[in-house]
């Protein structure tokens, strides 16, 4: 493992490295509530260790400015009042240059306490929470980078050839796994959050799993059988869902000349028939699968297989609702409430994606959405039961 | 068991009891999409055994009336098209007096028919189906019922004595259930539902669970203890339900001269601080859990443990989500629909309510409703990691 | 002119024998906001005279029930707090029956007090008040009505050969008014409304008015021409509600086997060519006279022009906001919320209509209405500035 | 009158005036409808001469960008489809820099084009309605930017000492009109909207108007005497504003320490009880006046009497509806659009703000906006019936 000081210089220069092709102008709206400004992302995760670091543990640190507190702060209650989610985009000051100023400034703080408290337990686990924190962000930035350009009718390129979607699908084959008690759950060994904790024992059943995600090929052919006007493949909210916003194709997706394309970051392409499908709400995962005749996995089963196969070019939706594992307690304080009050009408999702940074991810990680949101590298693994 | 033919009298009689007290007028009004009119009720009732009974099974029947297939389908997608759930309370005719012949024509042709099909199990499984679902309206109808008088500022008095709220608790303590593998779901011996099946292992861990439900007084003390206002208690959206519709109470509850009173069918009594809590959404339910430092069981935990403790007069929300047992799938047809089409963002309940049809549950039985739903008999049941 | 108590007796036995067709079911929903139950109508038209004429007139009178001036009270800010105006559908009690012991009630009180006070003007004013707001509630009860019945798939018959749309225009032609100063507005001869109040000089250019209505038959060119799709003829505004509500024809009107039918209170017919059209906004009004290249009067031209014309079968829509006369002061007390409230985004429309009772018009009556609703009898009548 | 070429010139260099103080970030955000980004007005305005200028009588020039026609128009149905009236905040690209290189092509291209134009009747009326269109974005452009800057916690100075809101009131008094056929309505002297067409005959009674407009001590004496809370003063509709909106005094104003303060683009400054009330709507204008037992001016009245005061600071809300005047006709094609189409719902505002660039305004003259929008710079002239 990096030493803790490399690691935190590494994530904080990986943020703006990801900024690098962006004009100031991108860096300000916010067109949906579950999307965030890039602003806001560099400021946030800063203010994260200005919170919980500095201000804390840093004698005599004060502040960087008495309203940032107020302004990047995301959903801790305990931390106070904030900006209202849905409001980022408004907010044009601290300018990007002076947000900027503001990560080095912050930096610079760390890296200079960071040596003096490599023996202190809690304050390198809440260092180490933030640098994971800060990777689940980079993943956001990038994710919501892609929905905001994808609404321009310039069809904006952010890098060529950088696309997240062009991965071709290689393995093929389903692996069963037998019957039998299972441990599930993450050990304390390296960092991991309190929604995998703790390590516990499940009984699962005989299934078989596709060693293979699904591809754009496979889904096509769901909608050429008119798979979205099928009643019977779908959740009765989903039907709900699929009218009030007339869906009819992943995210992204649009047809022209009667060849199906797909906005990416590196602009509009064709879409491939071999690469792995992306940006699938929930929804259309469990009725493909029901088109199928198979069905998705539960969380544990894909625990428990995915040693067998490979996997983090797709986040991979789960029939698993996001609720507590046993024993499951929500920490005291602001940090409590990092994972434990989204537990309830949230899908899990396993795996990780081509935006997830390298490393921030492992077996037993607990990804979360709702079940309608598509902007994520969201795929489908099916699988079967009667597989032999 | 009773006979078929009697199960079927029963029942289609107890549905009209229910309605002996009501006015004309109280069959019509539909005041929230969750709730459905009287009228209704006695209709798609009705409507469930002309369709997958009568109109298949019994020879040359032809429908009463060309247009309630369309007017009292519910949700059979199968079926075709419907009267919008939200629109129910705006039909006016026919009117409740032709309602009622409706039904009695049908129970005169489903009355001769059951005798001559009690050979045919096919036959006398859907019948048995229309019986187990119109207990279901007999729990739905009563309970709409009191959520549209609550609404009139008279207050009505449904029945002198009728209140489904008070019963004082008396049992108390604790019981502890050994970690272990245990068989989950229903048995094919007597009626179940798809969702029941089919019996499956499951690992649990030790827990202890609570053989009393939560009472009007112990609620009370979370009230007074400002917990509607403590976030550190509640998820995320439970804060936004609460802020946006301005709830700091169980539905029916309202504070007069500074002493707490709740609506019932027998008009407006003071709340008992010894009787059970009713008319709590989940997330109330969790966060009074959360409060005592305790959780809610998981709908494994409950049904290994309710074989050791009384239940029954509160539908009890459980932590479980409702999802697919293993191995559950959808039968093919409109009666497919009953219950997979609903397995995403609902919180599974256990037990059974004063409002449950007598013999209308049983250990292995799911209901399930969105996390704010509040105008069913839903309670609070603990469970304790740390009791020994 | 009537006696004021025959005019009383006249005019509540009016409102019931309008009532007489309908079964005690249809007196209770309220489908839309803009819509109230004929019961309400029925104890609403009570309450105003037990309100303003019984409490403080009639010595030692008390309130029928103590809660009836919350339930029955429409609008009024003065006299307290009221029922939430679209929640008047889901208040079953007090029954139908007792609305009407409460109608006979307060009729005996009112006809034994009238032949008292007849020489107390103020009095006798406010009883005039009562009588045409019952007159004015009327109109409003057999139009809510209609809308109500008519979402109904069974499309129920109020009454055979009683269809309020069904008048074949027999005159046509313009005449022309020459410009000038002319007195618009009320004498103080008669019972008028405080909106007419008071008599006023206006300037007018010389127009040319038709003494027609447009008919089914003439808008149907309009259709036919794509002039719902034309959004050169269309307000911005108009636009978006024709979008939002996937607007096409006039309300009630729908096409089977490619002919154009409309629901009437004597069921489902088909649109006559000849008959005046009914039942359009002032947006599709508007976007009508601009396809023809003509326009829709001021309510001072109508007025003006109206003692040459037939009128009386069609609320008119004209371009005029209702705003307040010269001179108009708001009433102190309850009473003076009665017009004065309502004059912002409004369109006045002149005339009366075959639902309007007998005799409740004349050519200075100002009625007003939302831009967008149509479900009162509302029709065109069409200026042209280069006629001569 | 200045030559066209230099009023273009000047028009053009005073929208970039007023977006020198800005950030590159300060020209993106839209956080209302109501409201465009900076970027938006810089771009529109210059697309504006490109459609209705170059494209059709430049000969030989080619569009700068195939997009910018659907990225910049506003509402122009003629001329195609366009970027969705909320989404202008959403478009990051083109950048500010390239939308300042568009305008600066533009000019060029129009600086050439004017002085061989100058015969063309129709092109210099062209041209002179893009100037005029350019004058009422710019006083857009600055409220908007106003209003963008109020919802950022850090309270944004645009520019010190640029207030818009500080003039102390001077004088102070009422002027009498006789009753009597007044004139109203443009000349064909000049450049004037199709709005303000034709010059035509009123009568109008005997009526006394301030000549000095509501000071903030005023209105807030208004506030202090519960006015927002007194029913009786307001219009039925604007109750449901104050209580959906929770509105209690006029925009931009907040109470801090008991003391009055209101945000302007030099930051947070105390409400000075002399300066010219600014930012109420009409139901707030027309609630004051009512209070007052006064009223607003109608449009007609505000013009004949606006020769004999002083006026400029503040748009003055009018009772009058915004209709067509007698003869107005729609123009055919886009320019067409221009101002018929907002002719219904909206009131009329006389008189021209401190935000108007200089000239932009004319005793003729009519704005208008939905009677709740406060954005703009409005205020309040009393009219006195009773006065001598």
């Amino acid at each position: 493992m990096k030493q803790l000081l490399q690691q935190f210089i590494d994530t904080r220069a990986y943020t703006e490295a990801l900024c690098q092709p962006l004009e100031t102008e991108d860096y300000i709206p916010q067109p949906a509530d579950f999307v965030s400004p890039p602003k806001w992302h560099l400021a946030h995760t800063t203010w994260f260790y200005e919170e919980f670091v500095l201000v804390p543990h840093a004698s005599g640190y004060k502040p960087y400015h008495p309203k940032f507190r107020f302004l990047f702060n995301s959903y801790y209650n305990h931390v106070g009042s904030r900006t209202a989610r849905a409001s980022r985009g408004d907010i044009t000051r601290p300018t990007v240059k002076e947000v900027f100023d503001y990560r080095h400034c912050v930096n610079k703080y760390l890296e200079e306490l960071i040596p003096d408290i490599l023996n202190d337990d809690k304050i390198v686990e809440t260092i180490t929470l933030g640098i994971n924190h800060e990777q689940q962000h980079q993943e956001l930035l990038i994710t919501d980078l892609k929905y905001t350009l994808s609404l321009n009718p310039l069809l904006p390129v952010y890098q060529e050839g950088y696309s997240l979607v062009a991965d071709t699908r290689k393995a093929k084959g389903y692996i069963q796994i037998a019957a039998g008690n299972y441990n599930i759950g993450a050990d304390n060994d390296g960092f991991t959050y309190d929604n995998e904790h703790q390590k516990h024992q499940v009984y699962l059943n005989d299934f078989s799993i596709s060693t293979a995600l699904v591809t754009n090929g496979e889904f096509l052919e769901f909608i050429n059988d008119g798979g979205y006007n099928k009643f019977q493949y779908w959740h009765d909210e989903a039907l709900a869902w699929l009218n009030e916003n007339q869906i009819s194709s992943p995210l992204y997706w649009q047809k022209m000349d009667d060849k199906w394309h797909q906005y990416t970051l590196s602009g509009l392409i064709k879409v491939e028939s071999e690469a792995i499908l992306a940006h699938i709400s929930f929804y259309e995962a469990n009725a493909y699968a029901n088109w199928q005749g198979l069905r998705l996995p539960t969380e544990q089963e894909w625990e428990v297989a995915a040693r067998q196969f490979s996997w983090g070019k797709r986040w991979e939706w789960t029939q698993s609702a996001y609720t507590p594992y046993p024993g499951f307690k929500i920490a005291s304080g602001a940090i409590g409430e990092y994972n434990g009050k989204f537990m309830v009408n949230q899908k899990v999702l396993r795996g990780a994606s081509t935006a997830t940074y390298p490393g921030h991810s492992r077996v037993t990680y607990r990804n979360f959405f709702h079940p309608h949101l598509r902007w994520q590298l969201t795929g489908i693994r099916l699988v079967d039961d009667s597989h032999k």
